[in-house]
């Protein structure tokens, strides 16, 4: 009888087969929530799951629940999972690594034909990047209950589907209601997206909670005029008000430390062209924060950067925050378990605060959740060259397999 | 018998008139070189000219010649004319106001009666903006002969549309072999673009010449990664490195004071994401410059600033001088002759450099050359609110008849 563990080869190869889906053929995936790809690779991961003996139940916003039932049926399901969808130059791991470990877990189990008492359930959550709709961790956002379903399926993307008409074509809107799964915890195994692990050289990250999440959308207007005929002088050049908001903007997250990072990531210069002086800029902020008192003392120092410049350079700026997500504290039983399960392993582990949001944030608010992380190459994610070690991500699936084992009973 | 004089309100109706072909609805013009609307305002000049009695002849680039016969047909031409194609969102009179005044200037003799001795030639020059098909003054710098016709015809605009195809699809790819139009000398009638006659209440800008133009082509490449996993000092983030060389430009031409302007236009970030930082971003540089020896400061001064930025924040950054033209002189004879004609008129003039480039600045390395600049609102173009005066507009178009009438004899 095979004993009960991880078999790290196949681990690694189920890793890569999906990678198959959205190959953007520079060695990453371009798969963005509920397109063709994203279809291929939940219909290979349904196979994968059926194949295993798992029921696969679709909620209304296309989430994935791949069943392995328990001897005890209707106590809360033990949950395990993460994400398949990816950025638009996404790698092979962010969200996969979680799922494929799930998947991974269930195969050790039926090789090892352990019966468990609770049910094990395999999550793949829709949108949890927000690359195509916004917010991200949209589908886990909506079963924990801090959002609202009509509104999420009305979101739409830059060609203006929305997320029911994405669903309805790639046939992926289920009939199952949102949060009726029942999910006694949720645990999920992350590449850390960081470079704390690897730097200590540490293979376990024991994940304490997580940073808040602040989206802003900006805009600034000046005014659009001649390049050539305007002396400097006299413009209102609405590029050059954002160059002093992201600069100021990261001299006030370098202040603050290890507890804030703040990021521009998307700028639109509307009609641009190279010889018209920008009038009106478009750009977004992400900014993560260890707390609330934290965030006031960004956003004020923020606030007063912005009156700066709108009073050096006559131009108008506004800010709308459009996500707002607390900083998230996962179950102190669940992080001692991990702890204690990464020790029983023999692998070094540290305690961590996530920097980047993940589905376990939303399910933390409702169940005991937990999540694991391994490191990551030169701490890179959200591109291509994406990296974790295949002995990394054995160290990750063999915790949450010890995990499981302890929760799920056997 | 009519008198020689420009009928203001021919002339400002023929202005409104043509601003319907591309009308944004906002009070200004998308008409890009070689749209439908292109075509569209190109078959009413063509029409109004044939009205006029005119024989309008069309070039391998579509550039329009419209020739009122003289009593001395084999004489060279007297050219004037300017632009019909507009920024993305472009005012009414940017190039427009030239060919209009041209048209106006063949009624002004018609209605009179008056045969002169030399031909004049009113000219609609292709893609003076350089919005679609790159680079701008596309038409009259290969009339001058400082571009291959080839390579323009296969220039490309974004949707992979070449100048070629472009003019077949509106049907302007005329016959006449570029260049061989037989001008004697041009002159340009245009709005300042700039705010220095308005604000010195002069309503006519004698032009001596043109800044010299520079168009970089640049990108900086660092790491695309996680927005909320990376620690800020471990960032290398591309467009904060734009932000730094975007206000390390300004601050040099500032520094140079009137004899540079420099703009950045276009900013792409590759593959954008909000949660992204942003590894690749590609930008467009505008230098407009007095002369030599300043573009060599602003240069050696730029290369520095790019310098501190790679070192300080492990980008790559790379710049491409994709347009050089130098500054431009017009004909001594022909700028007196501007200035005596708009003393003659009545009107108070300066003598100034043009900040933009102009067709007449190619024209000028052929031809004797000079331009008239009347005043525009606020020195605001290349903007839907650009607006000039009906009596300025009057008072440039009258200056303009009155050195028509000088150089083609009567």
């Amino acid at each position: 009888m095979t004993k009960l563990s991880i078999n790290s080869d196949r681990l690694w190869n189920s890793i890569h087969e999906s990678a198959q889906f959205g190959d953007s053929g520079n060695g990453g995936i371009c798969r963005l929530a509920l397109d063709e790809h994203d279809k291929a690779v939940r219909d290979w991961f349904r196979a994968s799951c059926e194949q295993e003996g798992c029921d696969v139940f679709i909620d209304e916003l296309g989430s994935m629940f791949a069943v392995r039932k328990g001897r005890n049926a209707s106590e809360p399901y033990v949950g395990i999972g993460s994400h398949l969808d990816t950025q638009p130059t996404g790698g092979r791991f962010d969200g996969i690594l979680g799922v494929c470990a799930g998947l991974e877990v269930i195969r050790a189990f039926n090789d090892a034909r352990i019966e468990t008492d609770r049910s094990i359930c395999v999550v793949n959550w829709t949108n949890e990047e927000g690359s195509r709709f916004q917010p991200g961790m949209m589908a886990s956002g909506v079963f924990a209950g801090s959002r609202s379903l009509d509104e999420t399926l009305a979101s739409l993307d830059r060609s203006g589907v929305s997320v029911a008409e994405a669903l309805e074509r790639i046939n992926y809107r289920g009939r199952v209601a949102v949060g009726s799964i029942p999910l006694g915890c949720f645990l999920e195994l992350h590449i850390e997206q960081g470079p704390y692990l690897e730097a200590e050289g540490v293979v376990i990250g024991v994940v304490e909670g997580a940073y808040g999440l602040s989206w802003y959308n900006g805009r600034i207007t000046g005014t659009s005029a001649h390049a050539g005929a305007t002396p400097m002088t006299l413009r209102r050049d609405a590029f050059a008000g954002l160059c002093d908001l992201a600069l100021g903007l990261e001299r006030i997250a370098c202040r603050i430390g290890t507890s804030a990072v703040a990021t521009i990531g998307e700028v639109t210069i509307a009609s641009q062209s190279r010889n018209t002086i920008p009038g009106d800029v478009s750009f977004t902020i992400d900014a993560r924060i260890k707390d609330a008192e934290t965030t006031s003392i960004l956003e004020a120092a923020l606030s007063s950067v912005i009156t700066d410049i709108k009073h050096r350079r006559g131009v108008e700026i506004s800010l709308e925050n459009v996500l707002s997500k607390p900083a998230a504290r996962f179950d102190t039983e669940l992080v001692d378990l991990a702890a204690a399960s990464a020790e029983l392993k023999g692998y070094s582990s540290r305690r961590m605060l996530s920097g980047g949001g993940h589905d376990a944030c939303h399910l933390s608010s409702i169940i005991p959740t937990a999540m694991i992380f391994v490191p990551c190459r030169d701490g890179i994610s959200h591109n291509e060259v994406e990296f974790a070690e295949k002995d990394h991500c054995l160290a990750g699936a063999s915790v949450l397999l010890q995990m499981v084992t302890t929760l799920a009973g056997t």
